[in-house]
């Protein structure tokens, strides 16, 4: 039985400044289930704090323990191992790294940096990673959506640096497991009691199926035709968070 | 019997404006000889002319028809398929396809744009590729050398629009076989006949094993320690062209 919604965040409740129609609504219904919520994104243009901010402007009032950031959860693992990290990220972000030694860096970690993907700077974190500093991904996004249009995230970036230094990152927010786990031990439910919605067929949908969640995919965001049948796995899909709402409250009253 | 030597340019004749030592004496001796000399190159920096023009000052006297350079077989690929091409590539080689129709582009054609390679004009090329344009590599090296330094060669740039498009790029130049075979139909010769001589594991060296060529490894340019480590399939190893060209010519007399 569905006990838990993980949600992803930009492209399922708004896109840019722009909540999705019905979202609101949706979000305070399932708050009002017996469902837990978790919000799940890999978005590193804003700190968490900025973040839970917009959100509310929105009209999303989520608890800070609800909300799951992949740049939160590279901070902390860089903090546990004492890395020092390069940077490849977005300048909104910098202040949230800005605690952690980043002199003669051992690991280059590259998020959404946007006009940071310079020649100079991505030449530089290929040669640290040639000379064995760990790569570092936050989340391995394709693209997202923003003014209408699909823009490149980090994962090409990280893809380019993983072919030219013969190298493998390590990818921490989604699609990967152990990001999934950790939003699913918050939770003490089991991954087949939860359902992530998400727009993003490969962060959200096959990350979360390969994690043991159920995984539906909305029709908003970056949601481009067709996405639906480049998914071999089982999963359900949804023209909005709205529509995917009622479907896990109408499978709440089944049981 | 070893009837032709393929010699790559930037790291086997020469670094930055340095003769590789010996290199000059090496081609004046293997030209002197019964081999046939081709001189196959992925240089994306400079046109066809500046190249032999270049090479001139440095000592080596190259005929154009012995010099086969990506960027030309790309042109020629464009020109032929009547293709308009949104050029990533570097600003010394844009007078060599300003002949093309530009506007409207139906494919991306990427090779060492150096600082072309911005977050805008890779976005650029993304957006096209997701709409359907063909997404060209002027061959796809990881790197190269230059100040002493590696630097990031067109191929991660090739691989970051491949993967965040869900896209193949068709590769022309080095290590694609066409390119190979292109150089070797010149010669009238069947590919076991040919050395393929470079500095780089996956262009010139796999890349000419894939086409059925002999292959050996320089241990200069951008040669690494352990390089040889990397390469499955059976090649050779000299500490530099010298050598290379000394075991042919040693090859010539034994048969």
């Amino acid at each position: 039985m569905l006990k838990a919604l993980f949600i992803d965040l930009s492209g399922v409740l708004y896109e840019g400044n722009k909540v999705i129609p019905g979202a609101v609504a949706a979000i305070e219904k399932a708050r009002a289930s017996q469902l837990q919520l978790r919000f799940v994104t890999n978005t590193s243009r804003k700190t968490r704090d900025q973040l839970l901010n917009d959100l509310k402007n929105l009209g999303f009032e989520l608890q800070e323990e609800e909300l799951f950031t992949a740049p939160v959860a590279v901070h902390g693992w860089l903090q546990e191992k004492k890395i020092r990290p390069y940077c490849l990220i977005h300048h909104n972000i910098k202040s949230e790294f800005a605690d952690l030694l980043q002199t003669d860096p051992n690991a280059v970690v590259i998020g959404d940096a946007e006009q940071d993907f310079c020649y100079d700077k991505l030449n530089r974190a290929f040669q640290l990673c040639q000379q064995g500093a760990v790569l570092v991904g936050i989340g391995c996004n394709r693209y997202f959506k923003l003014d209408g249009q699909l823009q490149l995230d980090a994962g090409p970036f990280i893809k380019a640096i993983e072919f030219a230094a013969s190298t493998k990152a390590i990818i921490i927010g989604k699609p990967s497991k152990d990001f999934f786990l950790q939003a699913l031990a918050s939770t003490g439910l089991s991954a087949d009691q939860v359902l992530m919605i998400g727009d993003d067929i490969y962060g959200d949908i096959e990350g979360a199926i390969h994690s043991g969640l159920h995984a539906g995919l909305v029709r908003t965001g970056k949601y481009q035709r067709g996405d639906e049948h480049k998914i071999s796995a089982a999963h359900l899909t949804f023209d909005s968070i709205v529509d995917a709402v009622d479907y896990a409250l109408l499978e709440q009253i089944k049981h």
